[in-house]
């Protein structure tokens, strides 16, 4: 088990702590996994308290005796229930003063009245999640090698695609096997997203058709699945000669996800299928270069779109008709839907070190999809790839 | 695909409408994901929008214009924003008045604090989720089913184990193989959970001392897992001679979930392994007898924890000293954390076809985890179990 380096986390923890200050907050609470990760290094049915100055303290309710592994840095104050908690921040001389922080995007309504009114009436609760979400925009070094090694595994897998992918075997099967691969070489299994109501598992390996199904979710691809209950995903769909066959799938090393798709048919692919290839192709080469540092997700939205309309694609592009995303890429680190966004009008500009999965994708009626997915890290030169398996459609 | 059956999903809907005359509560609005397939019979971004009389609609965000399978039966608005939706409501004839209820539980803080402010100011908020929880408990014979076929797939999967276990194959290697044959037996791949930051992934396989690790959530047994930020579930550790081995899976078919451990040990085990073993059998007899309909929970869980006390296995029963678990059962479903449970205070009654997985579990220091997990159904002659593989520690 690798703990997360103390430095890393205090770090982390001293840029919170002077935004707390700058924005006269006097206690922040953390409590979503993800967050609590970042900000603790560890993970506890408790609050990580931080204030301006001074240290943070793990508020716990349990485990009280874990023999853990990787406890993380911040000393640990055990408690019993939530009415407790002035208490507890007492002792560890955490007492607030004025504003009380939380993460208000995915802490629930209930969770939050009763926070409010009983446990810290009088003071006005404000919202803690933009800070967070805008800080783990911009990844360290040490956050970087655990994206490559996910990325890695990504490639590791796809390598091993072709082999799997026959007439008549079903998506979920193709599905289940790279999912068994993916463990075995190290993916975590879970994968976090912040979207409260946002599904996913593995990914979605989907084949002709079944590309073309808009998802529930926010997201360009969607799938039928198998189940009523969760219609994402692989089906029980066969693979057939002559159709886009796309495997979108996530990785996920100590906490970090990365993003990838891949395409593959069997035999040969309709002409619509290779000119919508090459505008995949012609955007992968527009975004390396444009994604740089200062420039706005804005300007690089428009500048793709702008590539796409002249083709006659822009039907077709990121979703049929109305059932369109409205990003082009999305941050990749933690959650797998983390900023910054390429969208029309995602407000900061991009950062070094920033991690974003690009996935410009086209949907053609009675083909399916094709597209491409890599996940890469902005540099000065522009984007460098983290996922390298090499580029363009397999024909098995 | 295999839709809800229409008449489940109306007489659902009418138990939830009679409930919002009853309370005087003028709309009801569903959007988390399992209360919605609930409900609704499918999923979308969006909200079913419910009154206390009349026919629901289902306020669609997205998908626009999916091919849908299993549309379920009621009719569609589309809309775009949060900030439309008086308007579609309007458009629908569900103008609120009065209350709007909402599932405070689960719905985030910023989302709720809009929908108060800025969408229905003037109208209460309430809590729609006990209801939900409560009505859910009770499964109708077409849940009965589903749960049967899920319990099915994993009683499958245990005849296939142990011919996986031998020494030096790892904790994960055991569970990867496990996950793909559920995968392929036709488990959905998500399992739901309702508190928002309870995180599963397929479950736990875990050895020897593996076993004693206390989660992070609320479970009786945790696991290292192999990645420090999901520290759950199976670590690296390899399988070795004489030590308990413990497989805990859900497994989940159209939604619903059902939850299951058996044992397994190489070779041999500590006579005090099967000290906690005997006392295991005689909670099962205690259990599937006294676990009728009229009887408390409250009842059932001192009728137990008076069998174990005798016994000195107190201490280590349902996790170890203070780091317990409060519930000896719990209900399962569409989510893997329902209702009803087995605790000193739950306040309902046990009712036919309510249904639980059981798991009374001893963790032995220096040992590891001894304990059985199988889910029932309550019937007016006692539990009928749903998962049916051989009980007792398979000596392989």
């Amino acid at each position: 088990m690798e703990p997360v380096p103390a430095a890393e986390i205090f770090f982390r923890v001293e840029a919170l702590q002077k935004a707390l200050a700058a924005a006269g907050i006097g206690l922040a609470l953390i409590r979503q996994p993800a967050d609590l990760f970042y900000y603790a290094g560890t993970l506890v049915d408790g609050f990580l308290a931080v204030t301006p100055g001074g240290q943070p303290s793990l508020l716990v309710r349990r485990p009280r005796h874990r023999g853990h592994l990787t406890p993380g840095p911040w000393p640990r104050v055990l408690y019993r229930d939530l009415k407790e908690l002035p208490q507890t921040l007492g002792q560890a001389g955490l007492d607030p003063r004025g504003a009380v922080a939380l993460e208000l995007d995915v802490i629930p309504a209930a969770l939050f009245r009763r926070i409010q009114e009983q446990i810290f009436p009088g003071h006005p609760i404000v919202d803690l999640s933009s800070f967070i979400r805008i800080q783990r925009m911009v990844k360290s070094a040490y956050e970087l090698t655990q994206l490559d090694r996910a990325a890695a595994i990504l490639d590791q897998v796809h390598e091993q695609a072709p082999a799997l992918l026959k007439p008549g075997i079903s998506e979920l099967e193709v599905s289940a096997a790279l999912e068994y691969r993916l463990r075995l070489l190290g993916h975590q299994g879970l994968v976090r997203v912040r979207n409260w109501d946002l599904e996913v598992f593995y990914g979605h390996v989907l084949s002709g058709v079944s590309g073309l199904l808009a998802a529930y979710t926010d997201t360009p691809s969607g799938g039928a699945g198998f189940s009523a209950a969760f219609p994402q995903g692989a089906s029980l769909k066969k693979l057939a000669p002559n159709e886009p066959i796309s495997i979108d799938l996530a990785a996920c090393v100590n906490g970090y996800a990365v993003d990838m798709t891949r395409m593959y048919a069997l035999g040969s692919l309709p002409s619509r299928a290779w000119e919508a290839w090459d505008a995949v192709e012609e955007l992968y080469r527009l975004f390396t270069s444009a994604a740089k540092p200062g420039t706005s997700p804005g300007e690089i939205f428009h500048l793709l779109w702008d590539a796409v309309r002249p083709r006659g694609l822009a039907d077709f592009f990121m979703g049929l008709g109305t059932d369109r995303v409205s990003f082009l890429a999305h941050g990749v680190g933690l959650e797998l839907d983390e900023y910054p966004l390429i969208t029309a009008r995602f407000p900061f500009p991009l950062e070094t070190g920033m991690v974003l999965a690009f996935e410009p994708k086209f949907f053609l009626p009675e083909i399916g999809m094709i597209g491409q997915e890599d996940t890469g890290r902005i540099t000065p030169a522009g984007v460098e790839w983290l996922t390298r398996s090499p580029r363009g459609i397999t024909i098995v």
